[in-house]
């Protein structure tokens, strides 16, 4: 789980109520009318923008992006060091029962490849397609958390405009105003909040989880393509750290 | 037709209309005299922009959007599977009676260039520059829906501050402000509300639409080539998967 | 003339002119000052920005966009296969009568460099450095009116702020308040009147507008290039053809 | 000096001048710590944001903008066509007496270069690079400008809610509200009118006066280098006369 | 030092505070809730935007662009310069005496590289691969800075929106009208101080850092390669200087 964005939720969230509390009248902040005009608007106005199945895609999306851990650059290159250590010894059909103690479905599809003894070029063009199909989802689930960042605001201003416009006709009661006024208000608050606190961060993570998890997916499909070529180890090793800063490679050897 | 974006429409428009009948006083938001400003306004920019014919085009393209339903790809590849077999077995000239068929011109167009014959290159060439004026004519379209998205919230504001003026000059009056107050906004409610739950979203979609289309135009010229070099449906059908992620393709057969 | 940029600037000063009629108090929007600030603030920051000769352009510009005629693509089709079956029939020296008949400078100076026997390499360069200069000039153009979008409304609020700096100090008279407020709110009005409904528009209709031209004269070289080179009326079609959509291909013969 | 830029400036602060003045109170606009707060502040964000040559060099940029007068096209074809035809006559060397009625920098180190018998190769390099050089410098000089007119406005913002919140905290004087009020939207102004009528426009300027500036040393560079190959002044003149469009090209002579 | 930004930030801070305690009520200015809404509810979008490692970053990167010196081209071709008049006299392993007089990492490894007896080739890799990474570590910590600069406003709003919406519900209290107001513009202030007076200026400098950097380590890259072939000083300089403008370039000599 991705702790930071779980800790900036938490806080911001926290802040937010807490200032809310503190200034007493903490009630007049929970308006359910005004949540259906802001976060309505905006799954409406999402629903128009984007298809159906893209629509229910972001709900998934939100979850993978605070709950899956992205492997570290050492772990992958430990595992496929190993991986290569293994079928150097053993040959590769002896990394069939390694598959069972991976829980990464990317390196599963490349093992699983090399065991049934696919050609390098072939590994290579299929994964590099899947991470390409991959990048394009990610992409695209950017973008609606982009959009609904800049569409919760709106809807905001859209129902202070209506509040306003009803306020306004009722100005003979000046006991009413403030509140009215207050009302009003409530559905830019929410329209900021949802934005800045949720979608507009939310969509920034989901570009840097992106990055990082492509990293370490090209990263996969050099050390499975070094292996296929019956590459020993260090080599394997040595071809993978090409993609990280020389500061940070370590020296990675087999443990099985 | 595209569920998503009529769902979308009904409900934002549910959502804002129960929110204002719920305040009381829904009357007060219907203004004839705001509404001409903001979308009379609007279309005349339109037309100041674009020229008459494109200006005439934006109904047909909403209209479009709304309704016309794209073939999946795995529709298209069972089509083009079918095509292959039909030729292969009784000959190009056999497909004739299947563009009776097809209800899709792009396809009926492809076929009828297998049926007279004409070799690949010159079937691909035209295909393909067909596709790109296509993409030309939805790339025009997305800008207009942009430019009405930008330029209601623009006559809102113009119609607003006309609105202010009036009431200034009429202070002495203090029963009537709040009424003049709320004439003024309602213009301002019109330009985000037509821009939010429809300009903007709507010219999402029709780049998510256009891309669709795009996308199973170019499996179409890929399956009409295959075909017209004689191909069999497997290799039909490989072709054409190559345009989409490897797990979403299906081991599709010839039906006919 | 373009009739929808007329149709839409008359419509749009119609709109909110009457707009402002029927609610009353129309000369409060008549005050000179405030179109002094507005016009001449933009004016002047328009000549800040660009350099005299740019800044005089811009009126000749204006006129032309709201005043040329671009001839269609058949239009230039019909005229080039007409000189092509002059060009075969009498030889290129014949085109000189034809000259006095074409009232596009462009297409005289084709003509004349094939009357003067030029060489088609020598054509198409001098031809296509000339479509490039205009395509830059087109492009300034729309610069300064998309300049002149951005600088009216600023000018607007400048002018807004100097009236509510005024109406501040003399808030010991209660009656003037909201007429003093008014005349500050005129000048936000102007500027955005003028930027969305003028400015705005016109700059993007200028962009519709060197698009359409910059092909016609495309077109127009290729057809010249193509008549110098000997080609029979059906060649010279087909070539400028390539220029547009399949689907709004006719079938043009030399009426001469 | 360029006069449009002059008389923008003068016309621009006449206007605003003038519409106070014409409002009465004109004195209420004349605050020193407004104006403290919004060009001070406006200063240090630049002094922030660039190191300290950069900002230094600001001044001689504005300076430079308005009262250097950038050669025209045929004036340095007039001055290389004069040297191509002493070069011919006298010989290069005969260029050194030239070179002291040159006031322009870059043409008297070309002829030094020609004087010196360097190589074609050599000169065009040398040259080359220096406009490199100058379109980076005047890059940043844009940029300079550029981030003040965005800062200015935002330190009048920040001016007019220090404002605010002062007044608010005396609302028992009724009296001083109007004042307080006006000093506060004063900063706003400031700002505004900063960027409007001076950074932004001079920003816009200097690009302008970049590309003729930079358009004007390369077709020196085009002439000298053609001089340096005893290209005759006729061919000295069409070289450089390939940087103009057809239409502005003249039968430029030597006159010496 | 970069004494520039310590300037500005200073007397950008001063002049603030200056017109505060001069405009009285100073004590009105510091509201520790509305800086927590500010400063943390900003952190905490950082923290959901950007990863723990990135989000700790950012205070060693604000430390660096204040305090760490960039030497200048001269300093480097100056020391540069030297090392090849000691490699040429004393051989390679001369300079490993050197190493200790450097306080510059990038220069340190360059030496024990050329002390090593590495192929240029992979000196001039390993180098150039560093660079890359740190570019990318500037772009990630410009990222940072400039999404601050974005989000501190966006919670400055939140915070008014919070204080307005409390003060309206107790509108019955006249007196507190006032300083409820107050405090809640206070958040807004907060917000567009910090984005105008530190990030975003501080995220432009970071750039200007960044560029004045790689251009040091592209030149220290450039030296030591070409001491690594053993090129004489002056060659050493001559190579190191064509990153530089001519006019810059001085006659640096050997002074060791």
């Amino acid at each position: 789980m991705d702790i930071a964005t779980l800790i900036g939720l938490l806080f911001g969230f926290g802040i937010i109520t807490g200032s809310i509390v503190m200034g007493g009248g903490a009630m007049a902040f929970v308006h359910i009318p005004s949540m259906c005009i802001v976060i309505g608007g905006m799954l409406c106005s999402v629903l128009i923008h984007f298809s159906m199945n893209q629509f229910l895609s972001i709900f998934s999306i939100i979850k993978k992006t605070l709950l899956v851990k992205i492997m570290s650059p050492s772990e992958i290159i430990q595992q496929m060091v190993n991986f290569a250590a293994v079928s150097r010894r053993d040959g590769a059909l002896a990394l069939e029962e390694q598959i069972r103690k991976v829980d990464n479905k990317f390196i599963e599809k490349g093992l699983q490849m090399l065991v049934d003894g696919q050609e390098e070029d072939v590994v290579r063009e299929m994964m590099s397609l899947e991470i390409m199909y991959i990048q394009e989802r990610h992409g695209l689930s950017k973008k609606i958390l982009e959009f609904m960042g800049a569409s919760a605001p709106a809807f905001g201003m859209i129902g202070t405009l209506i509040g306003l416009v009803q306020m306004l006709q009722n100005l003979s009661d000046p006991a009413g105003l403030g509140k009215g006024m207050a009302v009003a208000l409530i559905t830019t608050f929410y329209g900021a909040f949802l934005a800045n606190v949720a979608f507009i961060p939310l969509a920034g993570k989901l570009g840097i989880y992106s990055k990082a998890e492509i990293l370490s997916m090209e990263m996969t499909v050099e050390g499975i393509c070094s292996i296929s070529k019956g590459d020993n180890p260090t080599v394997v090793r040595e071809k993978m750290q090409s993609f990280i800063s020389p500061n940070k490679r370590e020296d990675i050897k087999a443990t099985i």
